[in-house]
């Protein structure tokens, strides 16, 4: 028997490469719900299976997009890395503009964004029903972007929305969750103003060709290194920054910092710091991050676990 | 028939003002579980309401603090601020330190912590009978505190772990909270930066005597007037910054933006933009707000709902 074609049934058959097809006879006798949900189940099926989820717009070699895909590949979440070319402000262009996949901030030339085309988490949020959902979910594509700047909320969204995989990196309870807010404040406040202007005037600019303001960079090495030392009394205490586990605070402090590492001259920030040597040793070590620099160095597009 | 005395009841005795006796008549011939569930009851009761449960320490016109007692007022949750005098670095004294109520970063005057001292989220994460948490509760002010300029941090704990009482500041699904976790981060990283250098140079340095950098202030105008104009866009389609309705991602914004408006002579930035204007004049005027400004007035220590 087959099912009365309906719009929702219309609007799939409409949509390409669903073998086989999406309704299989031993529907017949079922209710229209059942019906629905195995349907609907059926579309989830072939997404993981045929589709990407999850896109990161950014370019592979800048700090935020590396933080946001770390985290993925921690949680163990295909995605679909689209590259950006912000040297040539490719994200400030009107077609992006348009999208609203990125908010014009002035000032922050870093970028990364975040679209899922999401049916579970689109249902759970917009309280329609699962016919008219499979509609919407073909122009839903980029309804829910997380954009510009904001690595540090879209990594939360992430830990979230995937607490169940992977490592936990958000903390087990509010008062957890409270220390691993806390610190991520403190990369986005107190570390990252001294770190992004080392990495733009001692790495970014001279690769470029452009000329540095090596007195600033100076001043933010001063400044940094006095923000250390509190890292420091902090690790003495607690193997990582928010307490004896791996988490979001630890993680968004790694790619800006490698660069300092590695490509600044100033690994002895970390190395003449006995706590800070050895937390920096660990979270670099982690097989996630070691798959986040062996996808950035071979140019990937596509990461899958 | 009276109860034996216990470690825990010598324990509850030594606590002033429990009046009347804890343990009733009533209580002979119930189970120990209950009795002690009966016990730990009437001490939440009597500490709710004889006893402050959670201490803001920082300065009433400072603005992390204001922030903070915007989120508790919103809530509608008791509090005690204690007085610290940031002109004169009290928070910087070593009795503080060592108390690690403040984390020691440099060149952050701002100051803020919150302490705790709460036998039901205790319980909630220690796994400790009740009996040994009223032990164990008594000697654990300050147990649980967080500090030094992540007065977002803060909130964002507050508002969680205060979910069920007043308005919703966090959004309600992952994806609601990730649009306030972004505008969060957007107000910290994309507004903080220039409202901050603005009240300093313009307001706090003026009414100290010393001289201030009005270039810097100049050009921090400049910035954030270009920073409205992404705000008034953004306004243009909801109503609040991460939505259609108040949430964090406004509150945080407003203690330094009243200097800005009212100290510094600089209305004209929201006032020539309608959305920014009407969403300022609509946050301002929360009762929750106008209660923190008369407590901030009037010199409050303890504020009741």
């Amino acid at each position: 028997m087959r099912m009365p074609t309906t719009r929702a049934t219309s609007s799939l058959q409409m949509m390409p490469r669903f073998h086989p097809p999406y309704i299989s006879p031993s529907d017949s006798g079922t209710t229209c719900f059942q019906a629905t949900r195995r349907r609907l189940g059926y579309l989830e099926r072939s997404l993981g299976n045929e589709k990407m989820v999850v896109k990161v717009y950014g370019k592979a070699q800048a700090v935020c997009p590396q933080r946001v895909m770390h985290c993925l590949v921690e949680k163990g979440v295909p995605f679909e890395l689209v590259h950006i070319d912000i040297d040539t402000m490719e994200h400030k262009r009107p077609e992006f503009l348009q999208k609203q996949v990125a908010l014009p901030f002035p000032f922050f030339p870093l970028y990364v964004a975040l679209a899922f085309s999401d049916p579970v988490s689109f249902l759970s949020h917009s309280g329609r029903s699962p016919t008219s959902l499979t509609e919407t979910w073909s122009s839903s594509v980029n309804t829910f972007s997380l954009t510009s700047c904001e690595s540090r909320a879209i990594v939360r969204y992430l830990a979230a929305k995937y607490v169940d995989r992977g490592p936990n990196l958000l903390g087990r309870t509010l008062e957890e969750r409270a220390k691993v807010d806390q610190w991520l404040d403190v990369e986005a406040i107190n570390y990252n103003p001294w770190a992004f202007p080392i990495v733009f005037n001692l790495f970014v600019l001279p690769i470029r060709g452009l000329p540095a303001n090596k007195a600033d960079a100076g001043a933010a090495v001063d400044k940094l290194n006095k923000v250390l030392e509190v890292y420091e009394k902090q690790l003495s205490k607690t193997k990582y920054l928010a307490g004896d586990e791996f988490t979001l605070a630890d993680l968004t402090h790694i790619p800006a910092t490698r660069y300092i590492v590695e490509n600044c001259g100033l690994s002895h920030l970390l190395d003449d710091k006995k706590h800070v040597k050895g937390w920096w040793e660990d979270i670099t070590g982690r097989p996630a991050w070691k798959k986040v620099m062996s996808f950035v160095e071979t140019g990937g597009s596509n990461y899958s676990p």
